[in-house]
């Protein structure tokens, strides 16, 4: 069963795309949960980039039925896999741009505040979860297996692991390409804004509301990283997007990382963006730090099995977190 | 839950590949069924070139976990879809080539009368099916798909019903090229048989073991459509070909097709073979004939969403078969 | 040097696409041709679909340059290539739908009657080539080649000899898809025309205007093979546009070819339509015939190195035509 | 006429590859030059990556004929596109794994001073040359522009001019995915030196060859710019690249830069590794600079038309360098 409410968030609140600050949230609730008192471990889904948590949960089930409804997914795996019973919350991180990338922007909103202060009270005041950090796991793919990241990794006190699906990392190798595209794309244009239907002006300028915001610069807020037309690299702002990649705040963080219970890293080791470079460098820099965790590779693409790699994550979730 | 049994066919022994008359046979019982004594209409499902149905309803699920087994398919299809609960059938149509097509062949089998003579008859021996053509539907992707119009319109008294998706149709523009593909792939060598890992051998050997079986031309038993090195179209061997094509023989078989309580026809709009072109014509072949069907187009490709597409199949299928 | 003139045909007149009936006329005069009075063998050059004669003659040779002038291709030939000189005729066989196949229609004009009885007699009126059909051969890429052969095959008393290249052949394999991909492009829309901008159609419209012409259907005065919306092959107009395809026409055309002394088949083996299956199976029947040819393969495809080609073909055709 | 000498060279003597040291040496002498005792402004033409001077100058030209011999691309410059005579000269940059890259490396020899200081003279001496830099310049594409780049900025003193055609520039956006395919080819086994037919190994050993040798590791001699199996990125390594890289280089030489008669930059909008990046961002800081250059971009992509680009480039150089 799945219980849908809206939430509304001082966080999420004046950001400067003017997108709403109230927000679905849904809560998957385990069969026996009506029938039982106890509690249980909480996994927060954080969904991918141009997806919203209405979408994975209640895709459109017409003729097409292209994608399953999440409960599709996640029965099976406390069903036939035979996982023990977790809550799963799926909170919704969608940006006009595409996503919030789950970090605090004055231009997306403050999505990192909003799971940590918003999302995570309001679950364990409203079902009945473990409220603590070492019941509280992340899991998401691409987007938001980066999300996982940014949030396990700073605010351990809150969640004890997190399962990075295929997540944007390595930047430098896998998405300085993007703002070139983006520019060939509108070539001899000069950059004004996402262009509707233009998925590199969108992704890019989503990046950038999220890495690089410029509240002093309307009407887009932004500073894209590259110049034009020169197609110089402004270091500085790609500087900050930097920031944010999972293979160069690492070793900023090893503390709160020492600290998570369990760290999942997987990737398709055909991944479209190459994502599995950044894995494979992420395992690296954690091994030199002697922190333990588990990177897997699987042979699949970025674009598939989705699914398929929550209901691996969530297997491996229930394992490092603690029940009751 | 699935019943799995092994059953001897006297219409696969001595097929000239030497692959095992013996093979799986796969029962989904829906939920419910132990606990009452009613009678279920049944869909049997007809699987595509290069599977088994062992693969269908048990893929592996270790950590890779790319295909969810049938029951993660079905489950929701007769819960949260609603749908009023059937029986499913899956039997095995595999070949060493690929797949036996679902048609009688003294080379690959006589699959067409081991699923009419042998296992229908075996499942309502064993099952609570409600035993009678009415209630009796077949559904498939692909070849599967493939099948289940050469099942359904030459046994109407059989099956009442069939969902076709993505069925091979309309060889002469969707499957004329593959002959050609493969001797590209093996040039200057002259043919010689089906090529370990070579996709295109493979399939063309596997197409002319069913639609042009030669028992008289060892160690292969076939003959092929194209000549060596010329390139020419053999004629009679491609009419062969063609007498097995839905578009072909639809013209001969209209009264069996009378006999259907329902027809869907559902390609994709990007399948990679252009499938819906056949599927069109099929359409078109059957509205001039006057008889009722179901012509439906989706967005995907070939490749893709065959489990989604079962789900809405079986949504129709309950829809056409009567029930108890 | 190559000398331009324009010649009025009365075999273009009254075509009902309304292309003009006047047209560019070059010839090619070898080096030393000024300062001798001995006569010339003589090679026509067919151009292919898409171009026009001015284009083959005379690229754009601003900054772009991406095609040199064709005595920049001839030049090396008669030159370094060490090839006794040759008149090289250039005709125009444009049409507004991209080429009038150098075959008769009502519609885009008589293109085979203007070579033959306008254009060669001119040239031999007013050059000094020798004026005998053992002296005279063609040559052409892709529709350049398929128009040699229609000529050459059809009219041996006119032409002894032709180098037939990448030509379109075989089209029930290599062009049947054709009017398929045009209606995909426009679908669902009904055909109407040719679009501008869209390859599919407009080649789609200039075959069917060369191949299978209707002066009473206007606006577009043609019978397109495929049906719409079915898709269903109309095999009477198909069967017109087959019996311009040298595999099939070569059977009645055996005594006209053995009277020719020379045949070249040349096509590249990675060609992007598979016209190298055309060719081998064109040579197969020539060898079944007797009749003698060279059947090259080279590692091309069909875009690349047409000037290339035209080299290898005079050099060839200089051996196969007789000189003073 | 084309003079094919062989010269012996102490600057490629040693090198680690164990190359040859004697090397082909072509020198082209326009129309006229037996004629007359004039002197010739000399353009030297810097081949590509894969390249030999003699697979230049005298091509394969059996039936295939796909590449004209260079006579047939320069002949036409001074011919129809009439520009002023002049000499052209082609030495040999060959390496073993593919290319010199017109540096001095120990391991691959030293290309830079073996044109400057063995080949100019030696052209200077036995032709009649104008022997000054004014009258001197450069040309080449891909990897020779990229040649072309490196000599001219190094040595104004030498070559007044220099036609950059598509050359390797913004390294850190262009090459910096090499040695990631290189490794992607071969995971998960360890890099070893280069695998015969592996193009990416091929390039990726050549590269480093020649940008970041290291005649302590034997056998190989290399280092490479990112580690295994970490991917990760050695930056002191990569930087030993960046500094053979145009647009990081050129900060560094504006005053040789300023002294130059002309550079022209010449690239494909639809270059395949974009290296119209780069040549942009050249343009760029040439123009921040304050140095006057021509850029021009052309529809192409990377693979086509570098014999189109040398003519136009020589056509360019015949107008900067000074004739006699």
């Amino acid at each position: 069963m799945i219980v849908r409410t809206r939430l509304e968030s001082s966080h999420l609140a004046g950001n400067l795309l003017g997108d709403p600050s109230e927000r679905d949230l849904f809560v998957y609730l385990p069969r026996g949960y009506e029938e039982s008192d106890r509690r249980y471990p909480t996994a927060y889904l954080l969904h991918a980039y141009g997806q919203t948590a209405e979408q994975v949960v209640t895709p459109d089930t017409d003729g097409q039925r292209w994608s399953p409804p999440i409960e599709d997914v996640l029965d099976p795996v406390f069903g036939r896999m035979g996982v023990p019973p977790m809550i799963v919350v799926i909170p919704d991180g969608n940006s006009r741009y595409g996503c919030g990338q789950w970090v605090d922007s004055p231009v997306t909103g403050n999505f990192e505040q909003y799971v940590v202060n918003d999302v995570v009270p309001f679950v364990d005041a409203n079902h009945r979860t473990i409220p603590d950090s070492r019941s509280r796991g992340l899991f998401g793919f691409s987007s938001g297996g980066f999300g996982s990241w940014n949030l396990a990794s700073r605010n351990p006190d809150v969640f004890a692991a997190m399962a990075v699906l295929s997540a944007d990392t390595f930047l430098d190798m896998t998405h300085k390409f993007m703002p070139y595209k983006y520019l060939d794309s509108i070539w001899p244009e000069a950059p004004d804004g996402p262009v509707e239907g233009n998925f590199w002006s969108e992704i890019v300028y989503d990046y950038a509301a999220c890495y690089s915001p410029n509240p002093d610069r309307p009407p887009h807020y932004v500073d894209l990283p590259v110049a034009h037309p020169s197609g110089e690299l402004i270091q500085d702002v790609w500087d900050r997007w930097l920031s944010f990649d999972p293979v160069v705040n690492v070793h900023d963080r090893l503390d709160n990382l020492r600290k998570l219970s369990g760290i999942l890293l997987d990737a398709g080791s055909n991944d479209d963006y190459s994502l599995y470079w950044g894995h494979r460098l992420l395992s690296h820099h954690l091994n030199a730090a002697g922190i333990a965790h588990e990177h897997r590779e699987n042979p699949g693409n970025h674009g598939g099995r989705a699914n398929e790699r929550f209901q691996v994550a969530l297997q491996w979730l229930s394992r490092v977190l603690e029940g009751d």
